[in-house]
């Protein structure tokens, strides 16, 4: 946890924070903190800032909070990806939240199994608390927004013809594909499979409304890896 | 699985393998491979190929191999990482393995915890393992080489220097760092951080030594996801 992340609900006064939860334990045991000792923290959906530690309590930890900058620019880029395994999801939500994605569209696929889409941690809750611990990694504070959509054709006929309008629409498909574009910070629609790939058909339908296959290479990544290595190959460094 | 890795323990006779462990199940149960069906096979250490099902047995299944092709490129790279804790040392073996690193180094920093050295993921059969999942996932046969190195002082200053000999020697390190040099198939070592990151003491080492502190910008990323972000943003697409 490299950002204490709060929320309106932690003020007990203005400029005072009680932390009872997870961040009480991480500042206790991990960080070691000490009274007076400085700790990076953020409002969620606000400004980073200073956290100083002010008392321990038995179950609690008392702190001030000192606005200071904006978080990391978000990168320009919205993406659509097939819906994993539910412990690849836990993964990818903390990483595609740390990376600085802020829009992700979860589609279904042929490849995507029924049963993932009943998994508990597809809830609007669980699906927060994996943002979070992605944005308290990365050090930001905007949280990313989901869209769970179980229909491909619906989906892709009638939504994201407007989602991609003003954006450079990439699906990763390590087949007849395109080498990755250079980099640019351009906006960018990025469209990502199941494990397997998307099927031939649902390439034809991206295709159609106007996406362009790239490929990161003869190596088939998983999800998981796909994602940073695109992300970090399409937008440059921003300081 | 994205090709099955093949041993020389497999072979009944010339062409003629049998398989009974994880990849049995993964072609019955994954693939559902049907006799007369081709499969992406490859020999550990040697060709990618086509695998053709003869047979099923009850807990086996019969295949030929004919050789076709060389592996894919591997990345012209020497990792140097501190040691992850157990659960991301596992998933890193494999994130490594599937990119095409063939030479990795896991060593101590001070931020490495004492008691990830004795974890049994670190016995050299389940490293294999770990490896051989991620090149049944990339496409590829060639089996890195992973070298445990506990102390961190003799290994920088007695075995380092001639480790980068004729490389780029760069370490990612999120603080005061140059941003990464651009995509060049440029011999490199590249030393990758604990969680906390390395400490000043041993980014001065590694300076000392001729490394160069290149940054991915203001995100602090976990090791997971730094090492394909780093790769991916550090060499081209290979075809």
């Amino acid at each position: 946890m490299n950002l204490i992340l709060l929320h309106p609900d932690d003020f007990i006064a203005p400029q005072k924070i009680r932390l009872s939860d997870y961040r009480f334990e991480h500042i206790r045991t991990v960080h070691k903190a000490q009274i007076g000792d400085n700790l990076r923290g953020g409002m969620l959906n606000g400004l980073c800032g200073t956290l100083t530690l002010l008392d321990y309590q038995p179950e609690s930890v008392l702190l001030s909070f000192t606005e200071e900058a904006v978080p990391p620019a978000p990168l320009p880029v919205t993406l659509v990806m097939a819906l994993p395994r539910p412990k690849m999801l836990k993964r990818s939500l903390q990483t595609i939240s740390t990376m600085g994605v802020k829009k992700l569209y979860l589609i279904n696929s042929v490849r995507v199994d029924k049963s993932f889409w009943s998994s508990p941690w597809l809830s609007e809750e669980k699906i927060t608390e994996q943002l979070i611990l992605g944005l308290e990694q990365a050090g930001d504070t905007l949280l990313p927004e989901v869209e769970l959509r179980k229909r491909f054709k619906p989906f892709v006929e009638d939504e994201l013809p407007s989602i991609i309008k003003g954006t450079r629409p990439l699906v990763a498909h390590p087949y007849q594909s395109q080498p990755c574009p250079a980099m640019s910070m351009e906006a960018t629609t990025l469209a990502v499979g199941p494990e397997g790939g998307f099927i031939p058909y649902e390439i034809d339908k991206l295709q159609q409304i106007g996406f362009t296959s790239i490929s990161l290479g003869a190596r088939i990544l998983r999800v998981e890896t796909a994602v940073p290595a695109l992300l970090s190959r399409l937008f440059p460094t921003l300081p």
